[in-house]
């Protein structure tokens, strides 16, 4: 639905891949602003956005950071401390800064260090929304309609800015949730950052092994769905992994635990205790899918 | 395609879930028997198989034994060997056993235990369908269609007799591959075995966690599909771990070998090497979808 009155003069999406580029498309779609400006590291990337309508215009980041009323940062979170440093003095009293990025405590560390005591101007966000496909081709309007949108607010967020980014997403069709950095980061290092690990570690195992090509061809659609989250960017999981390393690292350390019990009992052919886990696991996962059709917005 | 001659006289299946079930409807819709047995455990089971028309008729273990041209044993692997016995001495000259089971040294080895100098008439097989569903119920026309199944001759087998088998799976759609039953327990141990372990354990982390349910809300659409296998029946996943036990472990190991890499690299934040790990699963998954399109059968 086009909004009639832009709720933002000018956007600016630093980053035009998958998530800025589909951001720009559904901005325009719902006609939150009047203008929307990109930036970024590849000028090709920046110029398939705007050849696909993504965005109106290419400018600098400095440019971008004068003169947008929202700027919409979606890089990699290793790079939000340079980003957020180069467009800190640039900000106009009233401008908002939003991010996208997976890990919220590191985002919100580098925005203070970066932005001063014009922190409050920054709201950290987490659209749960993305795809196997990167970069401004993969962009989709509907990426974000009916997913989960994670605001982290700090205090020195105004209660009515929340409430326009949260009127945003809203607007973009996103269920949105309001939790501290500190739990967000705890939540997704156990159901999104150690299973991407887990994923990675199982497709290195068979394409490490000497009979690979023989294991590739007998894989089945089990396979294919557990190993889907490890074809995603390798740059973007290293900076989500080292940017949530305690809590991942916690996570990992509970799942062994749980991987010894199930060796030992494999070992011994404790049979009973090895049943007993796995009915365990299959009635949450049943229960879960059961529910998630029912009540949450995530599941395609 | 029905065919105009029936292949068998009389088929029985022992074991009328998903796989059975499917099994009957599918050999009926291509009219490759002129009647269809069925025994099992569940005489619920028994009695919506034919009540669904999966089957023709209900009869004992041993009934069925006497009177089927070729018998389809389709029950948990860990109970081949009672079952095997149970039959043996009922077994017809002319007739075939076949079996459905994701292990084929341990299923032989039954087979050779139970039926003694006959034990060429029993030739292993393993189709690679099935799903989240369970039971008669969840029978469908289409699961061996364009999947892969492999067959695990033995010395004692018949060649007339493994081509026989070959060309029924043929008939139900599949693509038939041959190999020896070590290096089928040793595939499927890794592309199989192992991320079904790993799923599961990945599940119970969750489930086990105080604040379990917050995690599942949140959890999205990468967590969906790298645990599905995790609602897979945990009495045949039981059954299947103990029976492949030896190769199971050594993959496990393996995998916890990259794991403990993985784990090192992120304690010492050595972004260098996490990224090469990522980025080689990544690349690998990434080839192996292409490829499967374009060649492998099993993906739908």
């Amino acid at each position: 639905m086009r909004q009639a009155h832009p709720m933002f003069a000018t956007v600016g999406i630093m980053g035009v891949g998958l998530i800025g580029g589909s951001l720009g498309l559904t901005i325009q779609a719902h006609g939150l602003a009047t203008r929307v400006l990109g930036s970024g590291r590849s000028v090709e990337s920046l110029k398939t956005a705007q050849e696909l309508g993504l965005i109106d215009e290419i400018v600098s980041e400095e440019e971008l950071a004068t003169r947008a009323d929202l700027i919409i940062v979606c890089v990699p979170v290793a790079q939000s401390l340079a980003l957020f440093s180069k467009i800190a003095k640039h900000l106009q009293p009233h401008a908002l800064v939003i991010d996208v990025g997976s890990t919220k405590l590191d985002v919100i560390a580098s925005a203070k260090q970066a932005f001063g005591e014009k922190v409050g101007q920054m709201i950290a966000c987490h659209p749960i929304a993305g795809g196997a496909q990167h970069g401004p081709r993969a962009a989709k309007e509907d990426l974000f309609d009916k997913k989960q949108l994670i605001i982290c607010p700090i205090l020195e967020n105004a209660s009515k800015d929340i409430s326009k980014i949260e009127q945003f997403w809203q607007l973009l069709g996103a269920h949105v949730f309001k939790m501290p950095a500190l739990m967000h980061d705890h939540l997704f290092a156990a159901v999104s950052h150690l299973p991407h690990l887990l994923s990675y570690a199982m497709m290195l195992q068979i394409a490490q092994s000497p009979d690979a090509d023989k294991k590739f061809v007998h894989a089945g659609a089990g396979f294919r769905d557990f190993t889907r989250i490890a074809g995603s960017s390798p740059e973007m999981w290293t900076d989500i992994a080292v940017a949530n390393q305690v809590a991942i690292l916690a996570e990992l350390d509970g799942f062994l635990k749980i991987i010894e019990q199930m060796k030992h009992a494999l070992k011994t052919k404790d049979t009973e205790k090895l049943q007993r886990m796995f009915q365990l696991a299959s009635q949450s996962r049943n229960n879960w899918q059961v529910e998630s059709t029912l009540t949450s917005p995530i599941h395609e």
